[in-house]
C-alpha cells in the first residue's frame, strides 16, 4: 500500500465558532486544500488548461466523521490517500490527527470534467498525463 | 411519514468559485443553517442554557452527494427531515432542489452535548423538553 | 436625502468565533450580500451580460468600523445608502444596528468592469440602463 | 523604521469567486491570519489567559484597498507593520504583493480586551508582557 501524502493545517481563528472549537465545516475546507496541494506536488492543478479547454474536478460526494474537538492554533496532521482511481473520477480519503490522536476522517470523490462557462460541467476520461501521476498513489 | 421542514437558500456570490458554480462546501453551510432555522422554528436553539450549563450539538458525521451545479443567485429549495431521533443524537437528511431538479442530498448527525470552555464536549441524553419537540418530525 | 435600502441579516453560527461573538469579517460578507440584494431589488445583478460580454463590480475599497458585539442568532438591521455615484464606480455606506443600537458601519466602493476570463478586469463607464436605476438612491 | 514581519499566503480555490479572481473578502482573512501568525512569532496569541481571565483583541476597524486581481494558486507576499501601538490598541498595516506588483493594502485596529462569556468585551491597557514584545515592531 502506498504511503499517504502528508501535510499539516493550523486551526485559524476564523475556523472556530462560539462553541470554542474548530467548526466541523473547516475540515471540509482542509480536505479540499490538501487535495489541491497534493495535485501541485505532482505538478498538476485542480484547474488546468489543455487543447480542449478548461479541465476541473467538481466533487460528487464528500463526507466527514468527527472523533474529537480541536481548538484555535492546534496543528493537525493530515494524511491523504487515493482509495480509488476510476476512469473518470478519484476517491480520496483523509485522516486528521492532533498530537497523535485521530480527530476526523473524510472521503471525497472528484470527477474529471470539462468546464464551459455557459454549460454544466461535463465528465471526461482522466487524461493520461494526469492518470499517470495519480496511479502510484492509488491503493 | 411526517412532512419535511421546508426553507429556501439563495446562492450568494461568496458561495461561488472560479469554476463559476456554487462551491460544494456551500451546501454544508446551508445544511447547518437549515438545522438551526428548524430548531428556532420549534422554539429551540442549537446553543441553549439550562440549569446544568450550556447545551450544544456538535456534529459527529456529515455527508453530501452532488447531482447538479447551481450558479450565483439561483434559489434552492431545501427539505429537512429527521431520519433518526436517538437517545443522544439526531440524524437529519437534506434534499436540495433547483426549479424542481435535485442538485444535492445530505445527511448530518448531531450529538447532544454539555459544553464546558475548558473540557471536550460531553454527550448527554437529549433532554425531554427538546426531544418532545423533535419527535413529531421523526420518520 | 433618499431613504436607505433596508434589509436584515441573522448572525449564523458559522459567523461566530471562539470569542463567542460574530467575527468581524462576517460584516464584510453582510455588506456584499446587501449590495447584491439591493441590485436585485432594482432588477439588476452584480454579474450581468450585455452585448459586449460580462459586466461585474470588483471592489476597490472596503472598510468597516465596529461599535459593539453581536452574538449567534441576533438579528441585524442593515441600511444601505449610495454615498456617491461616479461615472465608473459606486460608493455604498452600510449601517448595522441591533435592537436600535449601532454595532457597525461600513463603506464599499465597487467599480464597473468588463470581465474577461483571461485578462484583468477593465473599468467601464456605468451603462445608462444601470445608472438610471441607481441615481434615485444617490445622496 | 523597523522591518515588516513578512509571510506568504497562497490563494486557495475557496478564496475565488465566479468572477474567476480572489474574492475581496479573502484579503480580510489573510490580514487576520497574518496578525495571528505575527503574535505567535512573538510567543503570544490573540487568545491568551492570564490571572484575570481571558484576553483577546476584537477589531474596532478594518479597511482594505485593492489595486489588482489575483487568481487561484497565486502566491502573495504579505508585509505586516505596526503603524501605531496605543495604550489599549494596536494598528497594523498590511501590504500584499504578487510577483513584485502591489495588489492590496490594508489597515486593522485591534483593541486589547478582557473577555467574559456573559458580557460584552471590555477594553484593557495592553499588559506589559505583551507591549514589550510589540514595541520593537512599532514605527
Amino acid at each position: 500500500m502506498p504511503l499517504p501524502y502528508h501535510t499539516t493545517r493550523r486551526v485559524e481563528f476564523r475556523d472556530t465558532d462560539a462553541a470554542g472549537i474548530a467548526h466541523f465545516s473547516a475540515f471540509i475546507q482542509y480536505m479540499e486544500q490538501t487535495e489541491h496541494e497534493f495535485l501541485r506536488h505532482l505538478g498538476l492543478s485542480v484547474l488546468m488548461q489543455d487543447a480542449g479547454g478548461e479541465i476541473s474536478w467538481p466533487r460528487v460526494s464528500v463526507q466527514c466523521d468527527y472523533q474529537g474537538a480541536v481548538r484555535f492554533e492546534d496543528v493537525l496532521d493530515v494524511d491523504l490517500r487515493i482509495e480509488r482511481l476510476g476512469s473518470k473520477s478519484v476517491t480520496y480519503t483523509f485522516l486528521f490527527q492532533h498530537v497523535g490522536r485521530p480527530v476526523a476522517s473524510g472521503r471525497m470523490t472528484s470527477v474529471c470534467c470539462r468546464l464551459d462557462p455557459h454549460h454544466p460541467p461535463k465528465s471526461l476520461v482522466v487524461p493520461d498525463f494526469i492518470a499517470d501521476k495519480l496511479r502510484p498513489w492509488a491503493e
